[in-house]
């Protein structure tokens, strides 16, 4: 599956890894076949949508049977680079990297937190969610020995772009950032942000401008 | 302004609580116009989506002089309804929830969280970042009387889809979900989905697949 020849639209590239943890969830489950019906109503994505983005890999399905579930198992796992672990850094240990150490990546793919940092002596040293904490000194070091080159961001954001420079010059190439502030990076890293106020902000807006749709979830 | 007879796209609200923020800190700081150049570097939009956003609303910009940072600010604060505070309701304070509890959201913005639950002996009856946490139990009569209608879930994925039936029952018309559980809902009710594996997956396909493109960022 050569994928640099292949380029799909990136709203469709963010459903993957959402269709590949359903198909886990009934290939598991034993189920051979699946129609996109089926797969709209579990993913909460419309069947049009589902079958024009399963369409950018070629013809996946088969009118009046649906799509093999072991088929598409196999595709996803190989699309999304499942026999691959990445190991990514979090940076910052309050509540919310905490609850990212807490929540169990691997246990739908193949993207672990494989170290953590902060600056806190209360947090340096210790274990959170199996992972080490380490303190922020050791931050260039200990990234080059593990051969991290994604971070999470989970810091206070008076200090997320001062760290953010830290973690280009330490060739770190993809960045989700969850702290409110726009960080500035070359063009060559990839920052994905996750603003908590602003995704409320949105939901709101929505509510009070488009109350009465039939609604597509805007975020998956 | 009326809201009602004007549909723009969901991918250009998204961005309206994002321009709003950054217009809030000119403004703040005595800046009296800004172009879409400015505007773009800051916010990190390109700039011909800046303006394409903003066509939607109308002329707001001169050519060669840019926009007025006053008009934006009025312009953006009846938009998104900036006047009127919108309450919301937290169920589930883990380190996740805390985090939100912690969040100053009512600094950039005027959506507050008024009440939070959980079923935590050690929780409930606490006040968490200046909110009170109540037993889950006086979900129902507490949403009524305070009238709350949009919700941050931030429980176990096992509980998510029972809490949310108590919701919808209970009058919600929004949920920001942040639980890995798809969420059944009537079509009347409005959930967006923050996946934070998937959001992890998501940045990891992009790096190995498209590793030396300029960017846009994909998640504002």
């Amino acid at each position: 599956m050569n994928q640099e020849s292949m380029k799909i639209p990136q709203a469709t590239a963010k459903r993957l890894p959402l269709y590949y943890r359903f198909i886990q969830n009934l290939h598991s489950s034993g189920k051979q076949r699946v129609s996109s019906a089926e797969l709209s109503e579990a993913v909460k994505v419309d069947s049009a949508t589902i079958r024009r983005d399963f369409s950018y890999f070629g013809a996946l399905g088969k009118k009046g049977y649906g799509y093999n579930v072991g088929y598409l198992l196999s595709f996803f796992r190989k699309t999304l680079d499942q026999d691959e672990i990445t190991k990514v850094a979090l940076i910052g240990v309050g509540n919310l990297g905490t609850a990212f150490l807490n929540y169990n990546f691997m246990k739908n793919n193949n993207t672990r937190i494989d170290i953590a940092f902060d600056v806190n002596a209360e947090k340096v040293g210790k274990k959170i969610g199996d992972v080490d904490v380490h303190h922020l000194d050791e931050l260039e070091e200990r990234l080059a020995s593990e051969q991290i080159h994604v971070a999470i961001l989970t810091v206070p954001a008076p200090v997320a772009q001062q760290i953010t420079d830290r973690l280009v010059k330490a060739d770190i190439k993809g960045i989700l950032n969850f702290t409110p502030a726009r960080l500035t990076v070359p063009s060559s890293i990839r920052v994905h942000h996750i603003d908590l106020a602003v995704e409320l902000q949105s939901l709101v807006y929505f509510l009070k401008n488009y109350p009465e749709e039939v609604i597509e979830e805007t975020n998956s």
